[in-house]
């Protein structure tokens, strides 16, 4: 190691590379919980840099893994004693901003917000937007294919790369940095590393479709009596709306009772009757109109009796109080800790008995104790639930992921919606892909990353040198 | 073969299996120029059934060939004497439609305008929609990433796919029918099936996203002066519809003067004397401020002097005559016939000095009376060209596609916008990817189908096994 750690040094200088004590006092989350186990951290500059230290890497079977803003949430980019941390925060440069194409190409280091920041200033809309836009690096959303608040109308992040470049595992650099829509020339290689948390490619820049900046914006409550009709709220909006729909997050009455009626942190903008809560927005191209037909849209529903009320936000800042709610994580971190947090997605008519099922077991499990907070972006079937068992103990998150997770299958549902599987998530895969998909994962695996060096263990296990030799054979 | 083609009649059944004479009277192109020149034509009825024959082929080392409505335009499904054809036309089922969760199961030999209908019938939409739309099959459109008049709003057919199944070259069955939006659950398979043509599996069936049934569809035509004020219209019109854009199709003033002026197939809507002519259209939920915010921005764009002429349809039968305008496929290849015929794509930008570049090495090349036609989804960056060389002869097309494809690697363009690279693109495909790329790909291809036997040849020459052993040899 000590050797490697010489020639990368030479590679990518003394600002490339840290080692020693400073490398521990590095934190490895979030919430800085956690401190880097990695052997050091490499910084480099551009892609031909990491290009020259991977095939080093390469040389020396050294595993590497990648990180971005550290903001994930399953262990993704956890890094161990023998292992390098590939950090990104030197590749932050935005190359440039193309108003006639419409387009954004970034090194992978940048962040969210900057990336926000620097199409608003052009007029247009980088529309990838998630809670930890502060901290997470546009190279750590594609990696782990991040979702948000917009995915209804702007599609996850996969929708939204054109092109990107990655290194791979030998260093070899593979840039399809296509401005283009339409591209239909071989295998859309850009897909491979797009969710592929680290393991396939180091993901270095990309180009980015960027949105026209919607002209108007509205933003509405609304409280509803059941989750049926939370299911037709949506697509009656949907159909008015045609398009325009570009949030719809669904509160459990658990969550808003929690967060808007018992915190002080904010003002109830409805009242505490309703068992389900939901905040949606439109972006639209004419404020007038546009608030015109989301407030005849929301009349209808009131009429229909789809919902039972409802508020719409008349300025920025009242549009800016809804959303706090939605977005308090600090809030239910400090009510709930300790708990589990968990992301799943599946069909929105399997909801309600899913839910059921998974509230009576928690019950019978940790008692009647335990509580359970629902909420997520329902317009994509996407749920987040958290659960805090008492007493708190070791097995804890375990026995509460098997009753999460385990009826996720039978349903069509996903063990992982939006945040990756990591390490956390890996024993559950088996609930959402099949042993034939996850045979052909390591296929793909071992055809891009043979010995192994990327990001080693995370999602799935490598197939081995003896499984890649037997699939060689065949030919 | 003979063997193998008994034991494939057992798993079939007789309706199943096509030989002899049989297969050389089927027409092997969406023209019926040629003729089917398989072995044998393989017809099953079911994934089990399609992976049961792949079995028996992976065990004979037997080359298949994929086919799914035959309107391919870059030989991607020509099959040779010894090649099996499977063709899906016996699975034509459409499965189920999920109103809630707006989404549609289907068959992959269903097509395109019996995937729209039913779509139709439930109140949704299918978004994928492209001129062959009556003969096309959403499988074919899926191993092709079909494009389209809708991509601007709706996406690919890639976007458009939420789940799919496909049978791999030893008959294993990669089911992945998820029907969410949000799944992150390790790599996402289905993107290495969709736009694959064939190479890397055979898709069986698939989900697909529906979306809101427009309430308010609003067309128009416009003309124009140059290029640079056709961009700024596009761009001014996204700004002002916001996402409801769903169309922005340009015809070349060469291409509108024959078909709508001196044709008698069609009434021109607007004059003759513009360089350019736009056919645009939007998808909204509400008539009548659809309407009205569409013509404000066409009004608005009239002023700001980005176009010269406008004509709003104002019923669908004058709706359906401005798009029988740029439909009219038929009417160019009677015009222009022997033609070759082109499709590409790149930035906006790069448009005219590239097309410049083109019409001045056309004339030099074939002279004069070459005729160089230009229309397509510039909205995409898409555009198709016809050239007419004379006089024709063997290598007019390889000269033709000379000048077309060599420039486009300069300006960062696609030799394939939306048609795929077969057999036809295959030597050009150097010209959009790298060397890198193309080795990448060859590694899936052999990750995935050791032997080589789905669609041998298409797109990219297989990496071999020496190749492979090398690779494997690494581990």
């Amino acid at each position: 190691m000590e050797v490697l750690l010489k020639d990368i040094a030479v590679l990518v200088g003394d600002q490339g590379l840290i080692t020693g004590d400073a490398v521990s006092e590095r934190p490895a989350d979030w919430l800085g919980q956690s401190h880097c186990r990695a052997a050091a951290v490499v910084r480099p500059r551009t892609t031909q840099e990491l290009s020259a230290v991977m095939k080093a890497c390469h040389t020396a079977r050294q595993p590497v893994v990648a990180a971005g803003g550290l903001t994930g949430l399953v262990h993704g980019a956890d890094a161990g004693p023998g292992e390098l941390l590939v950090s990104f925060e030197r590749m932050n440069q935005i190359e440039k901003i193309d108003p006639v194409q419409r387009t954004l190409t970034v090194q992978a280091g940048v962040r969210t917000e900057q990336a926000q920041e620097a199409a608003r200033e052009a007029g247009l809309l980088f529309a990838i937007d998630l809670g930890a836009r502060g901290s997470s690096t546009v190279g750590g959303n594609i990696s782990t294919n991040a979702g948000g608040n917009q995915v209804l109308r702007y599609g996850m992040t996969r929708q939204n790369v054109l092109g990107l470049e990655a290194v791979l595992a030998d260093g070899t650099i593979i840039s399809s940095m296509s401005p283009l829509m339409k591209n239909n020339t071989g295998y859309d290689l850009k897909h491979l590393f797009i969710g592929s948390e680290g393991t396939l490619g180091l993901v270095t820049r990309a180009v980015f479709r960027l949105h026209p900046l919607p002209l108007g914006e509205v933003t509405a409550m609304a409280g509803v009596r059941d989750l049926p009709s939370v299911a037709r709220f949506l697509r009656h909006m949907e159909d008015r709306l045609c398009g325009s729909l570009t949030a719809f997050e669904v509160m459990w009455h658990s969550f808003y009772n929690l967060i808007a009626v018992q915190g002080e942190r904010h003002k109830a903008p409805l009242s505490s009757e309703f068992p389900y809560y939901v905040l949606l927005e439109a972006h639209g191209g004419h404020a007038d109109n546009d608030q015109d037909q989301f407030s005849d849209a929301i009349g209808a529903a009131l009429t229909e009796g789809l919902i039972e009320d409802a508020v719409i936000a008349s300025s920025k800042r009242q549009r800016d109080a809804l959303w706090a709610i939605r977005e308090d994580i600090p809030g239910l971190v400090q009510a709930l800790y300790p708990m589990c947090s968990f992301d799943v997605s599946l069909p929105i008519g399997e909801m309600e008995p899913y839910l059921a099922g998974v509230q009576s077991k928690l019950s019978k499990v940790f008692g009647e104790t335990c509580k359970l907070l629902v909420f997520g972006h329902l317009g994509d079937g996407n749920l987040h639930l958290l659960v805090s068992p008492r007493p708190w103990g070791d097995d804890a998150q375990h026995k509460a992921e098997e009753i999460i997770y385990q009826p996720l299958g039978q349903v069509g549902g996903s063990v992982s919606a939006e945040h990756g599987i990591g390490l956390e998530k890996k024993r559950w895969l088996t609930q959402s892909r099949s042993s034939e998909e996850i045979r052909l994962m390591q296929h793909i695996k071992f055809a891009l990353d043979p010995c192994g060096l990327l990001n080693p263990g995370k999602i799935i296990d490598d197939l081995g040198p003896a499984g890649g030799a037997t699939h060689a054979d065949a030919a």
